[in-house]
């Protein structure tokens, strides 16, 4: 079938306009919609996991997933219907998600087991992946992944090195705490090291004897210091993306580089200059 | 009624100078006298709430409370009385936090329901709002806020991606464990995942099973990593600021630039510079 | 007495120049003796207050304590004594500590009332102070304090914007939650606020409510965030000290700046740098 | 015997390129084979540790533990073999972690105890600083190791205050709350003022006294606020070191300094850059 040549009806060239565009009003409208309705499928189905509002609002609940799952399973239809190449956006990141999202409605239909409550609410919760649809609204953190991409060498490095820590603090303190005090076993101690070093500190799991409370306050100190570290690695890139960033600028009148994102003429010689977005849009 | 041209009483005109300046020595009195009982009155408040010193000092902290009533009452009617135009200041922002933080103890008269001691206790701790009018006193961190409103994007992003990641780990978690381990429905699992995620810790609910506590060290390690983007963020920000704001200072004997904020005369030439704060201030 | 003129046994200088001096081997050696009697006392105090080994080895620390007493008043005595001006040396800070990390165990003999040990183990404990005296070999750190200086003010600003946000969130907590989920009293409600926003968590007091637990983790975002903001300061002071420092070498041949801490010849010319030290210190 | 001058088995060569080197098609597959055993014994003897896996397939895991026993003895025994100087080998960093990772295995056979399971159990674990050979593969960190020992004399200050406070905090926390409230001893308060000061929490020990609260929620501040202090100093030196490396990138053709690392052409005349690997590499 040759796509590309044959003529296509004006109503699908319009409804690709306004599913996927995003550039007329029509297109900004229905990005909207779509986004408030993900959001409170979304709370919808948290609300309805807690017991006392199940128990009493649980039939609205139900009417108000079938009904969300109704317009999602519409939108995934008109989507591939109207899209140039219907393998690529059913094979794409988001043609997958769209359709993870609203397949567990439908397939608790069809295995209504015994236990069919419980597998119809955890089928449903994947429901959730809906939100990354959300991601589709955020193209512009470019300047932070470049940062971060800069610098996934030297955190990689710096996670490496933690994990070799985490792996030796953690057969160190199974070895002298022992089964008794809580580290069963060194997956069980790795969690209690992750957890101490990363100072969340539950304080379920703690170390009774006084060596093991000396080598929990070294994990603890280590913990704390090489925090530092991919701040440090984070904060030099993003200086420097930001210096990048602001050199782009450049005066088209006396050349003058390295204004700030929100100034709008030319502190040198008074002319008006290039917008960001120009500079950095791809 | 035509505010601007009647003729105004000397008295009022002094009484405005005192309350509502800053410059002259009686407005500065003044302002102090009214920050020690703003922060008098919030100890005493404070203090109430403790049982032993409520049954021991009950009669005492009541008779206080209601000397700063009164106090905090006339000072907003003298308020409303010197200034020039009422209306715009019983609408600001701090002509209604001054009539809130006097409205409570009043309340308290009208009403005397049975739970009558408990009632006026809450509508009393409103009074705390009274607190706010020390911001008053801070039209200086405007470096600090311009770092931040720069950086507020590229803020805003990260706490977008950080909560989808909270809401997803959440879904994931209630899923793994269960209402019998704690995670009793998904607002429950947001609260565990942002006490994870933030490293707080309580361990008021913690994982049981092998594959949660795998989740959670993953999420842990999740807030250890990210706690480095605003902190990378802020700080190229401020970096960029204070550079900015060092080279506002140029001698204007030789013309050099980037004299440090204490410095009082031009390292080059040695003759003297401009403040800092006569170039900063608005 | 003129203390000055009167002519000065040869022994008292040679002591002055024992103790008071750093730069002679015998004034090094004694400021190394110095130091290990110090930690080696704290050490036995600290063993002392383990109950088992208290029982087995009490005599012993006893014994330790007093011979490091006796060894600590020779020491005054002949700060004392070999001191050019003795108040200014009895009344300066490490006079008074001096004097205070030998006081208690003296005290301990002139009072021995009924809880005569619980009160010579308190009063023991003040010796701890005797560690302040390890500040004295501490005259390096003037870049560091130099950057915490220049940044103090944007500092207290952020810890009274910290403040006011700790005492509001404390209040809101007590009315939410109140004396039944142990928010007894509002001093105990900041205590709690305090343990959350650091992001210390011990999980004593928890919120129970679901309006607590949402308030809560907002608390808990907030001092996720706002962590950012001592950091983004002091690196940027530390950043600009740095450079000052760096910009302080300048080659005395061909006058190019900027070179490494550890360089010790310019990298453009050549020829031999002063060293950093000869630059920085006072 | 004169290592250097007799004739070498061609074998002996062959192995050496194999087992040390690193540069041919060989050697790296022998690295990764390597690194696969490696950590597939690590997994291996976590793994053994949980109970319900260890009853149900304990053999496997003893079976799988002498493989990998015998496998690392053979590396061991043709490592000596092949290396030109067997003393330097045999003496390196590398060279004892090699030994020390087979020992267990064996010595559990030659002291079969009373608890023989436990002893044997615990030797093993010391099989985990074979991890320690991952080292080897990571020789790319030297800019960051730069900015660490840059950075160590004041990171080594910082360390010595924190200590102090520790230790003074510790002293009075344990006079206010006392051996009644989890206080037991000296070391036991630094514990507790170390798991708090580090922001991680446990809540196994907490103070009951007021006052005990209030130290402890300045103790939770300081923790907090120097926090930033390594970030800010490792910040700046990563900064300086990042800019060092891109002024070593100096276009050859026209003199432009300041490249980024990914940069592969000069952005000021188009030619081609040198690569960042072949500078830095010692």
């Amino acid at each position: 079938m040759n796509v590309k040549n044959i003529e296509e009806s004006p109503l699908k060239q319009r409804l690709r306009t306004i599913i996927f565009g995003t550039d007329t009003p029509e297109g900004k409208a229905f990005d909207i919609a779509l986004l408030v309705s993900i959001v409170a499928s979304i709370i919808l189905i948290c609300l309805d996991t807690i017991d006392s509002l199940h128990h009493a609002y649980g039939e609205l609940f139900l009417i108000g997933e079938w009904m969300f799952t109704v317009i999602f399973t519409l939108e995934y239809v008109l989507r591939l219907y109207c899209s140039q190449n219907r393998f690529h956006y059913a094979r794409s990141f988001f043609g997958i998600v769209d359709l993870l999202s609203i397949l567990p409605s439908y397939l608790a239909l069809i295995f209504p087991a015994a236990n069919f409550a419980l597998a119809i609410r955890v089928l449903r919760l994947f429901r959730v992946f809906r939100v990354l649809k959300l991601l589709r609204f955020l193209a512009d953190g470019n300047l932070l992944l470049k940062a971060m991409l800069q610098s996934s060498r030297k955190v990689f490095m710096f996670f490496f090195s933690v994990s070799l820590i985490i792996l030796v603090l953690s057969v160190v303190m199974y070895v002298i705490e022992g089964p008794n005090n809580g580290f069963s076993s060194i997956p069980k101690s790795m969690y209690w090291t992750i957890v101490t070093i990363t100072t969340v500190g539950y304080g379920d799991i703690t170390p009774q004897t006084p060596l093991g409370q000396a080598i929990a306050a070294l994990t603890m100190l280590i913990g704390y210091s090489i925090i530092a570290i991919p701040t440090g690695i984070l904060t030099a890139e993003i200086s420097h993306e930001m210096v990048k960033v602001r050199d782009l600028r450049k005066c088209s009148n006396c050349g003058k580089k390295g204004h700030d994102n929100d100034a709008q003429f030319c502190n040198h010689c008074g002319s008006e200059l290039e917008t960001l977005d120009s500079l950095t849009r791809p």
